[in-house]
């Protein structure tokens, strides 16, 4: 399987090796293809952690980049996805990655697409270098997933990101607490595993919190963004309970004293700008791994 | 003469030049110019084949690109195309491919601009480098143009695409027959030349369906799409009557099951995706003419 | 210091130093760093020749290039430029030019970003790198500033870009004049100098246009672009009434036969396309500038 389309699909070692190749690229491992490859960005929403990491990733890789931007491409003039790849595909493209705001949007691309898809994001579905990314940097930092104790906080019932991310944690062997807003909660995914904010700073070695759609419902039922901030953010004062050696991440883009308090963002303990660092060596993983696999189909087929 | 603005321009022995260059570098020949050198793609108009076609055989030979983009550019100020242009010559721009929805834009250009201006596209005007695509793909088929039936389906009247291809296919020796709605058709071009696409199927080499302008007021006509794909378009019925060593081209963006089945898009006839493989080699040609000519004339100048 | 914020705070010493590196590079000279060097663009205004400029230097020096599109980024989702440039820096970008419409943006990136920031203008604030092309077109011409006669026309009240760039030119030893309607003049900045367009042409050497913002108020207040091309443009008869080596200069666009007769864009004392051949030079001295005094401060730090 040459495609990156969910984190559930790779098992357990694929997931090991990746961060292996990935720690040595952030390490300085230099690797490019024996010839000349092209690869196409195709983000079909607004980014810019995501496609500036995946751009400075295949730069590194000495990969010719193709910038695919939806405005001024056919897309506007109805054509679907499908054919929008297979042209790329057509024109010599190499592999592409794709952001789009439809979940599942791959499932309409895997039959006849003969390049390998890295997922960049579909809805609220998955983001898989996204998960990758965020265990590269506890693995740096601790060592190992058995044992740890990580909560999530933020709006799991809609974030299939989070669901998806706690999975992969649950099954490398961490310990993973829920903690946000009740009605943000889902039973069988917490499963007896809720936790408040001043309990969760008490004894997380990560604490990892989730970004706040601002465009979601649920946001519109806080009351305000202080409320919100005392209640289930990472004030100033449960920063300074946490463990000696405990980290916080985030995603980003962040609502600064919303999810955490804004001097929060660069302090001791934040892995926040370490994460997306770690997200360029994640990247350039993937795309070794997919160009590769690539390779080998053609010497077989 | 270095620029590549319309097809009508070049004499036969050029076309065929061209067409043996793009040949070469379909089959995997390599030619980047001795000093570094910057192309420009100038796109005002959305394009995902002919902008990226270019991109890629712009990079394959060793070329600096400069993206354009329309909205974020002075354009927007109210900066003419000739200013902009000349702009773009000034800061060591060696050539510019342009598509704008202005018919002979380059009328404007060809007097000051002293950089080749290679016509990705004019209005519904010229698209040379679509139409040696074209050829290419019909050369690599059937090794000749003389004696070649190729029909032409679809708005003749208002594609002066089509009626450049259907010149240059005659002055090459090809014999070109027209199909489609009645009112799309133009008598002095089509001169007898009409078929049913039911008598079409039977003796044409080539079946060049040309895209339906959704926008145009002629497609407005046409009582359903339905309707349309029965009487005119290519069917899964009709693609079954066609010779054994016919082929199928569309320039895409397709809409299928209107102009042509979807099941057919990529069926062994159809040589829609070989089409913008063949792009690639033909801008390569075509870059690599304008670059070596602009040299010529700086050292005899 | 390694940003690039204002003229104003270069000495007389760096911006000699700048123009002399500037001038070697104009004449073909090579430089490249030693290791792969990451730039990103971040341009929040629409711009062509400043834009491009910067991307052909970066390319010309052998830099990898990041396009930041506002439209396409997480801006959008209403991050700040803070974390927005944070997040540049967090990927591994080694330098940063940014246009942005907030006088003085930079304010609140000096203190947490440790990459240099080159300002490709802010508001109607700062322009350095669009000074110091003016100055080494100047230089180029006369191999001087001091005793040089240079008159600026146009709105120089809100036109900080022309205060700044008076100010240098009287520090290195020109005598500046200003011309233009008087509610357009600052008299403390003027102090005297105010001549007319009349007076103007018969004893500078260089005539400075500025462009006219048709979106401010104070273009309002003139009756018609005819009237003011009359009264306050460089007019055809203007144009012969100037001395022999004068020479005329303005950033672009250029709102041909406002400010300048149209026919004179191109004339032989016309500087307007020799100025942004400089500007891709000077871009060049300013980014190699930039890049080696970071790795000097990472040598030290």
């Amino acid at each position: 399987m040459k495609h990156l389309l969910t984190i559930t699909e790779l098992h357990n070692e694929e997931i090991l090796e990746i961060l292996s190749e990935a720690q040595q690229f952030s390490e300085g491992k230099i690797w490019t293809p024996a010839k000349e490859q092209f690869v196409a960005n195709l983000f079909f929403e607004p980014s810019t952690r995501t496609k500036f990491s995946f751009e400075v990733a295949e730069k590194k890789l000495g990969l010719q980049v193709l910038n695919f931007e939806t405005q001024s491409s056919s897309v506007q003039k109805g054509e679907t996805l499908y054919d929008t790849v297979k042209t790329l595909e057509a024109i010599g493209t190499n592999a592409v990655v794709i952001r789009h705001p439809q979940d599942h949007y791959f499932d309409e691309l895997v039959d006849g697409i003969s390049i390998p898809i890295i997922n960049g994001g579909d809805g609220c579905g998955h983001h898989p270098t996204q998960c990758l990314l965020d265990l590269l940097t506890m693995q740096q930092e601790f060592g190992k997933f058995i044992g740890l104790n990580v909560v999530i906080v933020g709006d799991i019932r809609h974030s299939r990101v989070a669901r998806s991310n706690a999975d992969v944690l649950k099954r490398l062997g961490a310990n993973v607490y829920f903690s946000g807003p009740e009605p943000w909660m889902d039973e069988t995914m917490v499963n007896g595993n809720y936790v408040s904010m001043d309990e969760a700073v008490q004894f997380a070695d990560v604490m990892m919190m989730l970004r706040i759609q601002h465009e979601r419902h649920a946001f519109k039922m806080i009351s305000s963004k202080q409320e919100y901030h005392q209640i289930f953010g990472l004030t100033i004062e449960r920063e300074a309970q946490m463990k000696p050696k405990s980290i916080i991440m985030h995603p980003a883009p962040i609502n600064r004293d919303v999810e955490i308090a804004s001097s929060l963002v660069e302090c001791s303990k934040s892995r926040i700008f370490k994460q997306m660092t770690n997200g360029v060596a994640v990247r350039q993983a993937v795309l070794k791994r997919a160009l590769q696999l690539k390779k080998e189909v053609v010497l077989n087929g």
